[in-house]
């Protein structure tokens, strides 16, 4: 049987094409697309299928999409994409169409991964009984789920938390979110932990802290993705403001993914996703980020219990969507 | 059968007692205890049994825990009780027992509460679909639940999200937490939604922004309460300090909620538990709640399609332990 999935993202879209055979998968065709160099989903469809020579009739699809997913129909967030189920299926001649929310194929993902593929930030408690897990992960935006063990099989849940409000945990972001409010009537915790939140805090370090601007940084930001300039200098050590940009990004994630597990405490386990974890993955280890998990008052010493992983394989939410495109 | 039921939170604890048949509860005692008088459960039950001279064998028993359960073990925020549902079982001599969070407890309540114990604070837009909702409720801490429509029954699911840090909305706001972050490491949206978070906002406006304070609120406040101080001069418009420490409390109230329920999102409805939202439900009425819950960026619109119900039934997680002591 052939299945279609996709991981549609603000920035990029990753199409992946199989041949399913009860479990087994045989990968026929894959590849990456910039979201945005698209009109919609169509004519991304359509390249693909010709890049590739598909010509056997797709019996089912999976797509995961950076958005709320509702009665079958989703908006994504950045894009100017609306998409629903019923018209995809006719449009694109595939009898079954699936479409969920992206961080619900990084939890369908995250519970077939290999250990090879993750590393371990915090060691906790194992807890044979709770089997839960929350995932969280930056990249264009903020994602995060609730992986729920029910009745002998996972049920993972949607969530928008990146859109909730970012609450700051020491001086210095307090001042970060002051300076954001003269700007925007809402802050959320998306508009630091994502690609254009490093290049926020970046402005915020350099205009309302004063730490100086490399002219070489500065140009190279001109010309390529700004977030990834400032991950590269930093993880470089080549310049003090990406590397402050860096340190505060990091713990403002740690501290927010410490809130997104409390929404779903108790759980077990924490995934740490998106694309930007996996490229500072060894920022991502030094006590910073777990300091700034667990410093939860109260709720410390069970934050402490928490087995923390970093997911290092960024097509995890693709596979996770043909593994839900094989299941429908 | 007989069945019993507590809601143990930190201030107060309540106990039912009924006689179960089918879906037929037939109340037979319920009183309402100050929980910090006991040393432990066990001591308050044993007055509880005596007072309604309780002689027949206990069946069934379901206690809600303002606090963490996990594995059949639960400690009780604000209070030193530790209790696990084996000790309590042999100690009670009740064959089942069950531990739950207190604002699962509440989830299952809400699912059978009545319309008259429910005012809208907003009516959203009907989504037959979707059946799932959050709650969240202030009272002597801040509890949340996700309510998940599953195969046809609700699977409610506990969080700690009075924990998670504080997102201010506007300057005073940050203000307020710059404040408290002088003072704890970790400043909780529950240290200010919660009685005593009425208190630290009382305290905040008058010791930082200089809001004076009058001479009979504060000798009220030494005698009584100073929650229910604060929320009583402000109802009545008596006294300045104590209507501004309420309108930024609801405001507070209005933003928190809308973060919680971004982190469950898709959910359909949304309602407020809790003991001090019934106490104050002319106010949570006016725009300013809803104002601040609506109030998120590109997700303000899906907000909008949220129905708000405030519970004003004190009860509902006494009547929530109840149904699933009946159930277990």
């Amino acid at each position: 049987m052939k299945v279609l999935a996709a991981d549609i993202g603000g920035t990029s879209t990753r199409l992946i094409y199989a041949e399913v055979d009860n479990n087994k998968k045989d990968i026929l065709a894959e590849n990456i697309y910039y979201s945005y160099q698209y009109e919609n989903f169509n004519c991304l469809f359509d390249v693909f299928v010709a890049e590739n020579n598909i010509n056997e009739k797709i019996n089912k699809a999976c797509f995961a999409v950076a958005g709320p997913v509702k009665s079958g129909e989703a908006s994504v967030t950045n894009l100017p994409w609306s998409m629903t189920e019923a018209q995809l299926s006719r449009s694109l001649n595939i009898p079954r169409v699936k479409l969920i929310n992206d961080f619900i194929a990084v939890a369908h993902g995250v519970a077939e991964i290999e250990d090879k593929d993750l590393v371990i930030l915090q060691q906790g408690t194992e807890c044979p009984v709770n089997k839960d897990a929350a995932v969280v992960g930056a990249g264009t935006g903020l994602g995060a789920s609730h992986l729920i063990w029910n009745n002998g099989c996972f049920l993972p849940k949607a969530s928008e938390a990146g859109h909730a409000g970012f609450a700051p945990c020491n001086q210095l972001q307090c001042e970060l979110l002051n300076w954001l409010q003269q700007q925007h009537t809402h802050v959320s915790v998306e508009m630091l932990l994502s690609g254009r939140g490093l290049k926020t805090i970046y402005q915020f370090l350099h205009e309302i802290k004063h730490i100086p601007e490399s002219l070489i940084v500065k140009k190279t930001m001109r010309e390529t993705d700004p977030a990834q300039v400032i991950s590269e200098y930093a993880l470089a050590e080549k310049d003090l403001l990406c590397q402050r940009t860096l340190d505060c990004f990091i713990e403002i994630y740690g501290a927010a993914a410490g809130n997104i597990v409390l929404h779903y405490y108790p759980v077990s386990k924490l995934y740490i996703a998106g694309g930007i974890a996996a490229k500072i993955k060894n920022r991502m280890q030094r006590t910073c980020f777990i300091d700034a998990l667990i410093n939860k008052g109260p709720m410390s010493s069970n934050m402490k219990e928490l087995t923390v992983k970093l997911v290092s394989q960024e097509k995890t939410g693709l596979y996770g969507a043909l593994s839900v495109a094989a299941g429908i």
